[in-house]
């Protein structure tokens, strides 16, 4: 059994929570088994954005086929 | 006066702030003359939980009695 | 073209979002051309404050003029 | 010349050499041009495997062809 | 659910799984619940022990009871 | 041999080194065959001290009983 | 909106500029709507190289198509 | 004799070089006593530019006045 | 309520605990309103120096005005 | 008494184990009065070697003499 | 101009400054061209001394002769 | 076989790339059998230098001989 990690950044212009939640949709419309999430980091892009942007960096773990 | 520190995991199927407070709550419930929080980690569990489990790791600080 | 960096640390008696735009209401309101902002560390203080009050530190960037 | 780097988790009930061997195996049935292997992170999964079940996060480097 | 999370250091005259398994060992007669293992630090007494002694430093999470 | 590894903050309105014999003194009158300490972290709190208090964070090592 | 990170090491016998360069010249070849780079490390491979290597690994962010 | 750090992050269109120059150039312009100057990150900013903008964010120390 | 951190290096040529008071006095003579402080690093400046130059670096941090 | 800390990486084409075994009897021949060993990374060469050549890079401290 | 680091632990029974001071006065006794110092690390060995032992990993730059 | 690191600081009024090859130029005069160079850190010296003196601190490791 191997795991394969990769790394995505979701956006927001609500919270820091939907924005994690947007790259975790993201991530299982696209990957089978996905397992666990580490979120990395945390920040907000106000000048490129009409609004505060709320962006969560996370790391996504899933299970490789055989 | 001598503090000390220990490490909790929270957990909530709503918010990364619901989380924390578990962990918070729980350290409350437990432990006399808490005085802050610290947190370590965010995460989520997918696979082992029937929904997504929010998870915050803290670093609570409490003051040890004479 | 040079932008600074500065640190804040917002709080709330909500929640981490609500603590992180207090930071960040706070810069735009007394700093020019503010561009985005990075997520160090959350926290809540649970001894000197009559509620938990959450706490967000977040570094601004802001471009400086010429 | 340019490289590409991915993050993979090995595993095996027997020893970590043997979890991260599993991650290389892994990698070099799949990838051409395997370079070199940095270990991330070692650690042990117990409820949720029927024995220890010994892990470990390791880099691959391998190179891109042109 | 709250998990908990205690640093202990295994050793062993054998090898660096030797002494994690120690550690794992000595955690799970002593802790209902025990869930996943970190391994933190590896390194190894030379002077102050009759053989080479390996050691491994781990963090171990255990679900507390309600 | 297991050891554990817990963490502590000592105070002294004095100094560094007096804020560590702090947490160190606490550590010895009510933990066993304690080995080593860490220091963690320095610190300095103003506000709510009446003078500076010095602290010192440090990570104690001591043996578990068999 | 969600971006994806990768990462990837540039090469070049004539500067670390040139290194991180080559890593992007190869992103933007292959990957629509590259946003921005970060240089996680910079090195020069000497034994296994004709000439002085130079390398840079960058971790580079493009937006995901919906 | 007290020093201040402050963060800048200079740009260029040219090089990692120019573009710690550009952010060491503004606070010489600006800052009386500079000594000395550590390079926290490097990056290139790709989307939001007409060519590649390499960044240099540097923390530059300044002797205070009395 | 906002907080904002500075960061300041006292010296001293007697030691460490002089070297951090250097930096705490001079935040206190010019910022109200100090509440704690962070201590970041110790160095020693031998070659520029009389004598042995002790160096703290410390992180202030205040409360900003309304 | 003051110690000195010098860096080694050993090689195996065996175990991460056999790769730190390597590199402190390569430090037990050449260093007397050898204390401890840390452990600070580990990797396999892949490209560069007949086999997997297994890589530990320890940090050995040792007692200087008077 | 070229300087060199190396890393030395000094002990003290008396206070960590004393413990930096040792490793320093070392240094000073076999190296020419000694420049500057960095504290990495304090820690207090209990077990394996009569008293309480202060230690001061440092890191030393000296020039290099031509 | 075994390899070891040593830590070099080089210096150039010309650019970071110059100061690097500094370093690794001294290395390969006084080293046998130098194999990679990892860069740990740049900066600048504005103070003690004519102009400014660009630095890179460079971690060097070379094969030891049997």
């Amino acid at each position: 059994m191997v795991f394969k990690k990769i790394t995505l950044i979701g956006t927001s212009d609500e919270s820091f929570d939907a924005a994690a939640d947007d790259a975790i949709d993201r991530a299982e419309r696209t990957l089978d088994n996905l397992k666990w999430v580490e979120v990395d980091e945390l920040g907000v892009e106000v000048a490129n954005a009409p609004d505060r942007e709320y962006q969560a960096e996370v790391t996504v773990a899933f299970e490789l086929e055989e």
